[in-house]
């Protein structure tokens, strides 16, 4: 038997609706690429959002068709968002920080039918126009005077196509597991694969994210998105702020610690996303300058994991909570954040920052199990870790056109994280799954001893890979950059390990080495250092 | 085409395993009506849930059978709301302050198979049973040694059922619109309807109620429903509280202001929810003993307008903030919570009072609008008001059985109130509809003229009611209960109008009575009062 309830479908639209009807003088304001403030209204939003949508099929956009972008956070990426998504179309984020050919593939395989991007991306559109001949036309994201002057045929002007349309066009409502918005993810093997986010997913997550013990969204917030539209669509920030009529802040191009400390300022800023490096700068911005933030109350920080410095330094050199969260493209992408319970105020210092490191606890709508090898489910317990699982309404089944197959392992999502769950549902992530080292049937976390290593004062950097090991299969490996005018023995550093981590754990071997692969973002490359390395064999006990 | 998200239903279900696994030890506290405190955790509830689940099964429950409960709010009734719904079932509270006759209707309307009840209704109970031949069992909620001796045939005792099932359960999966749970309003006119929500509208009222523009439910929150559990399911929070890992403390029968106070200070609770005239015992209670409370930040007002009076002693006498809310049992029920925005922060205290007394924003997944007698839509300028009519996924779509038909109008559905909304979205009640005076085809709000007489030092009640009118359809007819020993003129009260209120709106009569009409509840009955002056005819100018 079914209940007596209305039928409705959960609709971005009636975000942007709910935003004009509730909170139509509440601001978004925007830093232009081209340069100077743009300010305008949850109202004007709402209005050139239906302007798009008539621009959009005017210009021959049907539902599903993808619409890709090269953009900043900015209002009219806001509107794009809305927009397309509104009128059942697809909005295709792109990430411009790609190599061409990646973006060229990525545009390709999602076949999409008109790119809107940003002017300070004109040439990258302009060399990427000859691989990308599905591409109908290219929208400039600026106004008439602004126009580029690359050679991209088929080049249109944003505020020409929306100025031409009226306002006069109603949302209309469909399946609310209809695609909404597109995001690839640069795997680190194969090529990038789409996750295709739904209506439904993408409501849900605004509602899940904006708990109290989530971001915690309300109209008495100012929300600064630093992370970038094109990275899992902002956190979902754009979502979230209408839903609950907060202020919204795009930083468009400028995310250096200068820009965003005068910004924060400037609007009022009470609460930010992004990843660790944009708090690092804006941290060195106000230390060297001796600043403060007067109205910025919450950092969330998220992408990779929260150095526990930064958090200290947050709170008690400026007053501001970070709060730690985790999350994937494949879950939309909010998983945990890391909120205390009641009976953790009381907590002392040490105590909270053994907590505060976590990654956090699941939102509900977010379920979490850890695996051992075999599959089977291990202890919440805080010292147990495995292969974190997930599931949920707003987690992916699979990727666009099916890329990578069946990835679900019975219907839970592998994050490809190992981790510990403790007993109170806090999170941490302890290695990736590929970097986790298995010794005699047990798994050692290459993170941990990371750590310890480079808490010596000789150590500049330091790896732990699993090398072949003839009875253990595999043991720790320890790669090590010593600092510079530093000295130390393979001996001493071995014994650096005692009483910091069980026996077992401690590595077998040290190289001590120049230097470390890293990746292109500045992240160290344990592939690359397998690769150096792999002629490398421990000979036995 | 669809998104790549996993198909996973929105399950009542869920909320329980995720407070399980998260917030195992976070605490259950129950004062009992046969006297005592239960305290126990989400860990608890829920392996007693799964095991009443069992329970139910060996008593020959299926999917869409309803279970009846005439129970106050405990942990045992918390646990029939998860096990009931948790095996699609349906949960169907009956509000034990009814007339026997409209309990016994309610049942055999419902055809509820068990009765799970206090033991203090056992003898409303024992009456009952002969008007019940469809109720196969009556289940005790109770230990052994506290059964009550009333001759109530097929009679069980809850920890009995429960005791004698392992806790070896597992929930199952199903259509998120399958019906959970059923609750009877009683309208002035016709038979009690029954309103039927499902896991999904229930789910996502447990994800708007809880966002910070809502009731702010967080794990740091100790939440005491003083609202019952059958006055539609105390108002979500049993739901709420495990979706966020509250701590949970139920009141039981006692509701007085002495026993409230005392398990507020007791059990550190933070946010409360109740009717107004709940809060008013508190207050009076604290008052005449000089009691603080220490521990609570936020009470949440709702059933009926919040008295400004009562919300400013709350902030002003007791640091305690008044969340004015509104809602109905056909809207699960929450529609509008009274919360600040960051420009209203810096107002002046009047200006601030004067918000606060609205019923407040609509939380997204509510849609309102204000029509006029033609159906059209009114403006948001926070003057004109209208008919109130709401539509959402929580909002029913009509009543169960089909009972009174069709009641959407355009999809949306009617409240029966007339309100205004303002332009910052703040929707306040002016009136029911039956009750707003149609003058000339203009109207004017009954509640606002009677506002103003009692304003009158000489005035102990007025009521105002429509009288016909030859020329004007109505013209508002005012009726006044004096204070003992005072004396006021028709003349004198007419006057008083002045400049108070639009020329046309004054009441075109006086008339003196010794008593106004009420309700079984002590509202002002107008439907009594307009039956005692049928015979009432204005004269015309």
């Amino acid at each position: 038997m079914q209940g007596s309830m209305m039928t409705r479908p959960l609709m971005i639209s009636a975000l942007i609706q709910h935003a004009d009807q509730n909170h139509a003088d509440t601001e978004i304001v925007s830093r232009l690429p081209v340069g100077g403030t743009h300010r305008y209204t949850y109202h004007d939003a709402h209005r050139r959002s239906r302007q798009l949508v008539r621009a959009l099929l005017a210009l021959g956009v049907k539902a599903t068709d993808r619409i890709g972008t090269l953009a900043w956070n900015t209002h009219r990426h806001f509107e794009i968002y809305y927009a397309v998504s509104g009128m059942a179309a697809i909005t295709h984020t792109i990430n411009p920080r790609l190599f061409p050919e990646q973006i060229s593939y990525i545009v390709n395989h999602a076949d999409d039918r008109f790119i809107f991007f940003d002017v300070n991306f004109a040439a990258l559109v302009e060399a990427l126009v000859p691989h990308c001949p599905g591409v109908k036309g290219w929208v400039a994201m600026c106004a008439a005077s602004e126009m580029p002057a690359n050679a991209i045929p088929n080049l249109l002007c944003y505020e020409d196509i929306v100025a031409a349309q009226s306002d006069d066009y109603e949302w209309t409502e469909f399946d609310e597991n209809t695609a909404s918005s597109l995001c690839y993810t640069s795997g680190t093997t194969g090529n990038p694969k789409g996750v295709l986010y739904s209506h439904r997913s993408t409501v849900l997550h605004a509602y899940g994210s904006s708990l109290p013990d989530g971001l915690g969204c309300s109209a008495r917030e100012c929300i600064l998105p630093v992370v970038p539209m094109f990275h899992v669509n902002a956190w979902g920030l754009p979502y979230a702020a209408p839903l609950n009529g907060a202020k919204l802040v795009m930083p468009g191009p400028h995310l250096d610690g200068a820009s965003l400390h005068a910004l924060f300022e400037e609007e009022g800023v009470t609460m930010s996303a992004g990843v660790p490096t944009i708090w690092l700068g804006l941290l060195q911005h106000m230390q060297s300058k001796g600043l403060k933030l007067s109205t910025v109350k919450r950092l969330v920080i998220g992408g990779s994991a929260a150095p526990p410095a930064m958090i200290k330094a947050f709170d008690e050199q400026y007053g501001i909570t970070v709060l730690h969260a985790w999350g994937m493209t494949e879950m939309s992408p909010l998983g945990t954040v890391n909120t205390y319970k009641q009976k953790q105020l009381a907590l002392s210092a040490a105590e909270k920052d053994a907590i505060r490191v976590k990654q956090g606890r699941a939102i509900f709508g977010v379920e979490m199990k850890i695996v051992g090898s075999n599959g089977e489910t291990l202890p919440r317990d805080g010292k147990a870790f495995g292969d974190l699982m997930v599931r949920g309404p707003w987690i992916t089944g699979g990727y666009f056109k099916n890329e990578g197959g069946d990835v679900l392992v019975d219907g839970w999502f592998p994050t490809g994280d190992v981790a510990t769950i403790d007993p109170d549902g806090f999170m941490q992530i302890t290695d990736r799954s590929k970097d986790v080292i298995k010794s005699g049937g047990e798994w050692i976390s290459s993170i941990d001893l990371e750590n310890i290593a480079v808490a010596h004062p000789a150590v500049a950097e330091a790896a732990v890979i699993g090398a072949p090991h003839p009875k253990w299969d595999e043991r720790p490996l320890l790669v090590v950059v010593k600092k510079a005018g530093q000295d130390v023995t393979k001996e001493e550093l071995i014994k650096f390990y005692d009483g910091k981590i069980a026996k077992w754990w401690t590595p077998d071997d040290v190289i001590f080495v120049d230097d470390l692969p890293h990746t292109a973002t500045g992240k160290l490359s344990k592939l690359q250092l397998r690769e150096r390395l792999r002629d490398y064999r421990f000979t036995g006990v």
